[in-house]
């Protein structure tokens, strides 16, 4: 079965298929928005299908929308799988998510030229709205499929206009009949861009991804009152907006503190009534914090709760948290993790073992079977930004590393 | 000429006129919305020119759309001035400016009845886009008609929406061909609420406000890089949000260490994108400090300056400042000031000397003549808000300093 060449797979073919899915929601600016379960991302959902139907796979379409393109193995066994997610934020590049989906069916494409059968089935996959950019939470389809979600929540969530995303999955028809969880793979392998710096700067292709950190999404609202700048003594204030702004300097020097792995970011400030001359009578903040290790993101949470009790204290203001995302740090499977390594060594292409600092679709895939991912190089870390740019020998290697670890585990 | 019995203002005439105009712009929270130019800001005029009419003043309008009501004296002598502005914040209260203007237009009718001429004319005037609220700078109509801005500078200032000050001044037919200054006053004496808690704090009924902080607006754009939040190291960050929120942190620690007069605020702060999960590439920040000293308010200012460049150097950002106002601290005329305060005294009125935290018309107006002002106590120091309020008891009072400080300097 192991063919006596090595395949790698085409080249021209991947990356013509890259800049043709780009082309589908794509901005002025050379960015693409592929909002989830918009009309664009139901041309780039309809551009997959036809090509995975070309590809002679089966194609089957979940009841959260994620679609499932399944190439027969010689056995009867469980499926390796891949994929990633077609849907983009709201300006966003041409490679998150796209890669991965495209990586996966040109594997398949090789696997078909030159006639590679294997013995249990590959199946690619593209899942419902990963980036959380119109429904929250983010990494909905595959966490819905792993069992993290109800179905009926997730069909219920309503985006910023109140529509569900039940009733925008049945307008642009991916509502489709197969239960969610229905095919437990034996393993799952996501090939995805870094969007971190990390390879780039270090010269490296091919990252090994082993663990993710662990999310902690939190909205804070501080509550003060409104009162003239002028004529208010700075001690009879209650300036939530200064609440606010401590906060953030807070959160960045915690960072700093617990060293390391920790990330710490304020992306929302928005002050109200946000006029020059008006103490702020409200401030709303969102916190986003990062660790690989579950302690070290508890205490975090616990410190910055803390904090905010002071600040409300000392401000004579009031607060109100809101938790919007939780997700614990996810170890992945270490023998998934070799294989993928091994491959990369097999090819000749450096690389590295990493953390994935972002969420993906691989996180919530591991939690039902062993799962891995691989990580190409991002130019200059940038990525949700059309300036997102991967150079594409090492979309085409990434590719490979795929193209073989599916391979290996293909034919156990 | 002086009565023998101490004339008093009528205060049903009075309150139910503040209530009159107040229903012009009404919004639906008990607040009040003439900004400045609109359709309701005509119509709050349209009420003012038909009191003044119905009172038999002369009415005069500059090219600046200024409005003047002149009551004729006995000789032809440099005329005594008060009044205020008609328009409002977007959702402002009752009394900010419209009891400056009403409280004059009482004094004449207390006048008229009495059958009291004076020796020097007495003009009420109601002064174009005092609060700023659509067109920059603030206390606009009194600052050209003082000379410090030129009318076509004033005229060609734009809104929110591209429109300019002198279209809007034609569309509701406030574009007079008086010119501007074209009255030098005697002296000018403008009544209005404090929109600070100290004469309440105190029990006091009257200000004499002899002094009004310098203002300095500023508003900082910092400039960095958006990145994810997840994926990208603390340490390559180039975080503008972050600028943001530790200069807002920075100018209110400065407002304690200068403390006395020295306010502090940051009323606005705009990150982009304004994403949870997005380093924010850019931050937008304003700056509002006063004090009744001009050279700590320099000292203030040099400060805050070297902060941002500090904050710019650490963090590999880049800034931009733009100065929106600047206006040093005014020293009020302390023979119309003392006038002022024997006339609470002989009224029997409880009173304290002041300053304004707050920028008014009589600012402007104290650079062509001799200017004082009268302050009356705000409920929970609360204005530019719907729950701005004022006791009856001390509308009145304040209106009845004020007949009684334009007498006395009416009659010189």
């Amino acid at each position: 079965m192991t063919p006596t060449v090595k395949p790698v797979v085409n080249d021209k073919r991947l990356l013509t298929r890259l800049s043709d899915l780009a082309k589908l929601g794509a901005t002025k600016d050379g960015g693409v928005c592929r909002l989830a379960l918009t009309d664009n991302d139901r041309l780039g959902r309809d551009f997959l299908v036809a090509l995975m139907q070309d590809a002679n796979l089966h194609v089957r379409i979940d009841q959260i929308g994620n679609i499932f393109g399944i190439r027969r193995g010689q056995k009867d066994l469980p499926a390796v799988m891949t994929g990633s997610h077609p849907d983009t934020v709201r300006n966003g590049g041409k490679y998150d998510g796209a890669y991965g989906i495209l990586a996966g069916l040109e594997v398949i494409e090789t696997l078909n030229d030159l006639n590679i059968e294997t013995i249990r089935p590959i199946i690619v996959c593209a899942f419902t709205n990963e980036e959380g950019a119109r429904f929250h939470p983010d990494m909905m389809g595959s966490l819905v499929y792993a069992g993290g979600l109800e179905l009926d929540t997730a069909l219920s969530t309503c985006d910023a206009n109140g529509l569900t995303l039940g009733q925008e999955l049945k307008k642009i028809a991916y509502d489709g009949d197969m239960p969610c969880g229905d095919i437990v793979p034996r393993a799952f392998i996501e090939v995805h861009i870094e969007q971190g710096p990390i390879l780039e700067r270090e010269e490296i292709q091919i990252g090994v991804v082993e663990n993710l950190q662990g999310i902690s999404w939190q909205e804070v609202i501080f509550h003060g009152q409104a009162n003239h700048a002028g004529t208010t003594p700075m001690q009879g204030r209650k300036d939530a907006g200064f609440c606010a702004a401590a906060l953030a300097v807070y959160v960045r020097e915690l960072s700093g503190e617990f060293g390391g792995n920790q990330v710490a970011t304020i992306g929302e400030i928005e002050l109200t009534p946000n006029v020059i001359n008006v103490v702020p009578n409200r401030a709303r903040i969102t916190i986003d914090i990062r660790n690989t290790d579950n302690a070290i993101l508890c205490l975090a949470e616990q410190q910055i709760k803390k904090k905010i009790e002071e600040l409300a204290a000392s401000e004579n203001t009031t607060s109100e948290t809101r938790v919007l995302a939780r997700f614990d740090p996810v170890l992945f499977d270490q023998d998934i993790a070799s294989i993928i390594e091994e491959n990369a060594i097999a090819l000749n292409l450096s690389h590295r073992r990493m953390t994935s600092g972002a969420g993906h679709d691989a996180q919530m895939m591991s939690r039902i079977c062993p799962t891995a991912m691989i990580f190409v190089p991002s130019k200059d870390g940038i990525s949700h930004n059309p300036r997102e740019h991967t150079d594409a020998d090492d979309l085409v290697a990434g590719a490979n590393v795929l193209l073989h670890s599916l391979l290996t585990i293909a034919n156990e």
